[in-house]
């Protein structure tokens, strides 16, 4: 028995690929993922239309989708993230119809309500045998645990794995199983794992992004919550992982073990957790080949579903059990509510991923940001766009001072009494205004060109086609 | 966040249990599993009645189910597996509505078609922590990959983690994840993890069952499959464990390194892998200590979800990839269909468990059986319950004989043409009847006790209540 065929032309038909169906991709390779462009120029020489692209995340490498959006191959496209030109050309009104962004539980939560339905699921996949069994840790484009695939290959109609590693049935391990996929596809490449590691996955060494982490080292050591036992997230921006980096040292001067941390896994927590400063590691995402390499290797290193993870609707999912999270932002306003979809020029350049998530499901959520990015300010009187909502947001870092959410009391008491530069958050937003000027509105249409969601679902705010 | 319940009332009434409710259980602990005979002693206090009870495997432990199906507790048994005294209860008429028989795979296939709906399935996790996530390969009760119970935490409404190893959150490493888990409770003990090696999985010393052994053997070798990169199965029968041991010190000799063996796992199997005799071992269901160890440390040894094993209604299974079983019966006719569910009495001993399901995958199934059994012939002109259909059955090894069906050509011409003692099948019915006499047919009332279904959910037969 064998699931192979031979080109993804021949998949396509064999699965009798339709106008208007809803087609699957998980970004685990993220900017070195091959398997989108290939699929969709298959798929824009079939020549079917009006497509739903539901891809956990968009990169500058998937420039050629916008071609797909102008031809309408692709009208609409469901996702946590993008980077890119892509998002460029959809506030620039290229989609024909409104993106929609999720968190990545809110996208689990689609999937497994039924609200997202996924005709044909795409899972680039590192190996895979003829029966469709499936892992993401060996072979040449391995990538990691491949969490985010895990509700498609459980929800979608049909489940086409792409990969460039076939080996002999059984494969082991296995991530996903064979019961689950209908056809396997070999390619050359499906991906350039070093391109998995992007500029956002670097510490910083700008002074400015040190001083920051430093603050957030401080409030997490005011918070009552570091102690043995406790557990974190960061973002993979580079002052969060300054700030995972300081938090190491302190761990280690004052002997401090965590219990978890989660979401997607860099070589800093790696090196954590080899070091015995961490129980174990919960990986939905690997950032780099060093968290490739521990999450096949190590097994107090595990592999998580996004699911587990994240999704509100489960029974219980990771983020709704940590304690810290540390995460960017690309503006704040003055209600703490925080912008990571667009910048202040009213432009794509990012989504949710687990923000939304991990701030709702944390104890203390900490955003680290500089005051101003570019000629702009960051903390603002009014968001370009909402993303995640201020009652998720308990303390704000920045480098002129830190700014806590008057709803969360105790942190505020705690803070109050440190020597941090504590102050209101309308004073960041002043001083921010004195060095930048009142920022000048964006020039919008009214054409809604993107809806951000909760993880819950509920629509938080809209995306609205740039004027230029 | 925790989800422990202090106890099983407790939990009972905080998901409001009532009356019909389909209730489920995994038998992994098999005949040392003490979580379903809780659980029932609780749901009779609080008086509940006419459930269904879904439980994989029921063994000579659960005697006091027996009793809940006197007092309409039970109303209903949805199962794989029967043996002990429950199943002589069912034949006497002592549960109220048809048993239904299925095998492994038709279980998987009827959950996830939702043919069986679970309302609350109990788990009985040798390890979990507070947010329900599961293993099955630490604690004191420590039972192996808990393959059958995937489905149920899956499908199920409400997932409750019965443990005796309630450990600091998160568990590592994972088999079920938390967000399919809604309770935890801890009990002193949910089984004696000693009992789960029983009689049936040690190997036979009778010279009778030592031949049998000895002529499959034969027969593997002359079937044109046994080569490098062949894949097996064997029932935990006393004389297929045998043939596992002769097939071992033959592919040591030949120097034959297989590719899988597929299904319960013994000690057997885990040391033809430790001696590279076997490339891996798909592991559903420990059925002995070295293959709870060897599941968990060996990442050769994987464990698989019962769908991934056996579901005909999966992408694919496993058992549809196996070269060949070797598998017992309990009574064969002329026309190779195989009873596995009752004795020659008519009582209720077994069930197909994935005797259906790797007989109907695999290339080459060989019935390994002594040709009477106590006073009573095993090849039969009718058999008491049909099982397996014949159509899946190639090969009937006994120890005066061996058949081959004859729809099956290319075996019967091999082994026409080898040195081994081939015979019809009526030949060995008739050599059977002269020892044995023709059996007295069994005396039944028309009442339907039992259904035995294929796995693809087609009833092959019907058990009836016995007149004695």
């Amino acid at each position: 028995m064998t699931k192979v065929v031979k080109s993804i032309k021949k998949v396509l038909k064999l699965i009798n690929i339709k106008d208007g169906m809803t087609i699957s991709f998980h970004h685990h390779l993220r900017n070195g993922d091959y398997v989108m462009n290939l699929v969709l120029e298959e798929i824009a020489e079939i020549g079917v239309k009006n497509l739903t692209l539901a891809a956990t995340g968009i990169y500058p490498i998937h420039q050629p989708l916008i071609k797909k959006m102008e031809n309408k191959i692709i009208t609409k496209i469901d996702t946590d993230f993008i980077s890119g030109p892509v998002g460029e050309a959809i506030v620039n009104g290229k989609l024909e119809q409104p993106a929609i962004f999720r968190s990545r539980g809110g996208r689990a939560r689609a999937i497994e309500t039924k609200e997202l339905k996924i005709d044909i699921a795409f899972i680039a996949a590192p190996s895979a045998d003829s029966a469709g069994n499936i892992n993401g840790v060996d072979g040449p484009s391995a990538c990691g645990p491949l969490g985010y695939a895990i509700p498609d290959a459980h929800y979608a109609d049909k489940v086409i794995a792409i990969t460039d590693n076939l080996v002999d049935y059984p494969l082991f391990p296995v991530r996903i199983e064979e019961n689950l996929v209908d056809y396997v596809v070999v390619v050359d490449k499906i991906g350039d794992a070093q391109k998995i590691m992007s500029g956002t996955t670097i510490i910083t060494r700008d002074p400015i992004g040190l001083r920051i982490a430093k603050y957030a080292l401080q409030v997490i050591e005011q918070s009552g919550l570091f102690k043995t036992g406790f557990s974190f997230q960061t973002g993979a921006g580079g002052i969060s992982l300054a700030v995972a980096d300081y938090l190491h040292k302190k761990m280690k001067e004052k002997n401090i073990i965590g219990s978890f941390a989660l979401g997607g896994i860099t070589k800093f927590l790696v090196d954590m957790l080899n070091e015995g400063l961490l129980k174990t590691l919960l990986n939905v995402q690997s950032f780099d080949l060093d968290a490739v390499k521990s999450v096949k290797e190590n097994p107090q290193h595990q592999a998580i579903s996004v699911s587990r993870y994240a999704n509100p609707k489960a029974k219980s999912c990771a983020v709704d059990n940590l304690d810290i999270s540390i995460l960017g932002a690309s503006e704040v306003d003055t209600n703490f509510n925080v912008n990571i979809v667009t910048d202040s020029n009213g432009i794509i350049i990012g989504g949710s991923g687990g923000h939304n998530d991990s701030a709702e499901g944390s104890k203390l959520t900490i955003i680290v940001t500089p005051l101003i990015r570019g000629r702009f300010p960051v903390v603002v009187d009014k968001l370009t766009t909402v993303t995640t909502p201020g009652r998720c947001i308990d303390v704000v870092v920045t480098e002129r001072g830190i700014a806590v959410n008057p709803n969360n009391k105790e942190i505020e008491e705690r803070l109050i009494n440190s020597n941090l530069p504590i102050v209101p958050i309308s004073k960041l937003k002043g001083v921010a205004y004195q060095l930048t000027g009142k920022p000048e509105p964006i020039k919008f249409y009214d054409r809604i060109v993107g809806k951000v969601e909760e993880r819950n679902g509920k629509i938080v705010d809209y995306i609205r086609m740039l004027k230029y």
